[in-house]
């Protein structure tokens, strides 16, 4: 424990002790050979490989609430997103780089625990935390996160074909439940299952290996879900120029969350968000080995509709209710500003 | 002119009209074939290159003034600042993410404009603005950048050897000497040469090619000057394990400095930061190619000092004074906090 605040270490000082931080390998590697400390990080890209880059900011109040989470959650869940979209790439995190706008007031111990969180999603993937920039503001702590990858073939938004079968990892509806019950104290209390889901909405498991076996396989388009399934399969339709129905009865939810949501559990799962699983299109003759081999990464694929060629004469996005009628899905996502 | 809010246009309709700000060439390439819009960027790292990435975060009121400033200005030196750091390292710039945090007030034009102002810096260099964020804040603005080079030989701060001759490109202080007349109005209107200084304040050239002849012609160790010569140099003497003596008469400033700040010129030069011009150490024997190198790509290099063994007996810095005494020098880095 330090105990003082970012103004009495300084900017300098505080480098110091986040460096501290991280074990190590994740301060430099054999092809991160260059970490914090000069005018830039230098890394060796694999031959035949091409690299990918993701950047998020995360604003405080906005993206992260100090009063329901934690610090080491905040540095996990801040990494872990990033980390989410290079999975959805088909690609492997090679290294990130952090930016911290501060106020100055900050408990250098609680930074010292974001950075721990950030270790822990980058130890198991061996990601090199790179350097960064560390400025003041005096309003709200702005966190950056840019994480690079590399791939051999990678997963775009604009590959589905018709004829293609749609596939989900995961449960959805998990983080989106996990969110409810940290603003419902007294459900919290009394779900044995609570821990889990909150666990789901802090701390979400980006799907690296996955990703990679999707690539592998043959699948024909993928993403990570931030914006809720109906919020971006409409991203890869319209990227692809096709069209999809979606059974929503496949729609893979956990019993916890069904229990505890009995009103709003498939809201959850379809526009939620935040489960960071993936989705993706594969042709419908490779599903099963992409199933197979899903499951040796421990991962399960959920075949929860096909792709449709794009026509005039029906919705881009048709989805096939709980009562099995037919009806259009009014698509959009999340907008920051209205 | 558009005229309107960006909470009005919203952050799609936003990220389409900063697109459109951009020339095709900077929205992707052949070696960054894809650019904005899926979960990650990607480009193709050229065989045999090692990459470089470098970022920076810019708050209003701190880093950048509205009423000193102009939006175009303010995103030709975000992009132009961080060029420089890849520049220090000898490696050419490739791409740039860039992150914008914004309230939902500004007007959607001027963040046109500040595009525009990135696109002037980029096109000399067919820097790809491969992509980004845009978040909401209730506080200031904040301007994320960050970008990636690629390099064969790069010139990190850590190689500097004693006899090495010290050198700086073009002339100091004519940042700090702008900054001063946007705050002095009578003096600015008074200057001839106000334009000028103001211009290397707020649109600073980044020495691209500068640094790639230093990298290819042996020069030992380099950097972007950003906190001012004193600043700056000892990161390299202390990266490095080395001394210097530096000879304040050599260090080249305009005479428009000297003539507007009689009193405050070579304070200017040495400790005024922001020039952006580059440092470096070369080998004795390779100083006059260098030199010529330099002249050919526009740049000229002027020798101030020399690079000595670290000794327990003398000061890790010592300048000779305009006096022709020798003192040591007080060195310590610019700290946002303290």
């Amino acid at each position: 424990m330090d105990g003082r605040i970012v103004r009495e270490v300084g900017e300098f000082g505080l480098i110091g002790l986040l460096q501290g931080a991280l074990p190590d390998h994740l301060r430099s590697s054999g092809s991160v050979p260059l970490g914090i400390g000069d005018d830039a990080a230098a890394w060796k890209p694999s031959p035949g490989t091409t690299s990918v880059i993701t950047t998020d900011t995360l604003v405080e109040g906005n993206h992260f609430r100090l009063d329901w989470s934690d610090w080491r959650s905040v540095g996990f869940k801040m990494l872990a997103v990033n980390v989410s979209d290079i999975a959805g790439m088909g690609a492997t995190p090679v290294l990130a780089t952090i930016s911290l706008t501060l106020t100055g007031d900050e408990l250098v111990d609680d930074l010292v625990e974001m950075y721990r969180g950030m270790a822990d999603v980058a130890s198991p993937h061996g990601i090199v935390i790179a350097g960064g920039d560390i400025v003041r503001t005096e309003g709200p702590v702005v966190l950056g996160v840019t994480v690079i990858g590399e791939g051999r073939r990678l997963l775009q938004r604009d590959g589905a074909r018709p004829g293609d079968r749609i596939v989900v990892s995961g449960t959805l509806g998990a983080s989106a439940a996990g969110l409810a019950l940290l603003s419902d104290h007294a459900l919290r209390q009394k779900a044995t299952t609570a821990d889990l889901l909150v666990a789901a909405q802090l701390r979400p498991n980006p799907r690296v290996a996955l990703g990679k076996v999707l690539a592998a396989h043959g699948a024909t388009a993928a993403m990570d879900l931030s914006d809720g399934l109906l919020g971006d399969l409409p991203k890869i339709l319209a990227a692809s120029d096709v069209a999809a129905r979606v059974d929503v009865r496949a729609v893979p939810v956990s019993p916890a969350v069904r229990a505890l949501f009995p009103e709003r559990w498939l809201d959850m799962a379809l526009r939620g968000g935040e489960d960071y699983e993936l989705l993706a299109t594969v042709p419908a003759g490779a599903l099963p080995a992409i199933i197979e081999a899903a499951r040796d990464v421990g991962a399960t694929l959920t075949d929860i509709g096909e792709i449709l060629p794009l026509t005039s004469d029906r919705p881009a996005l048709v989805m096939i209710d709980t009562d099995g009628s037919e009806q259009a899905v009014d698509v959009g996502a999340f907008d920051h500003f209205v």
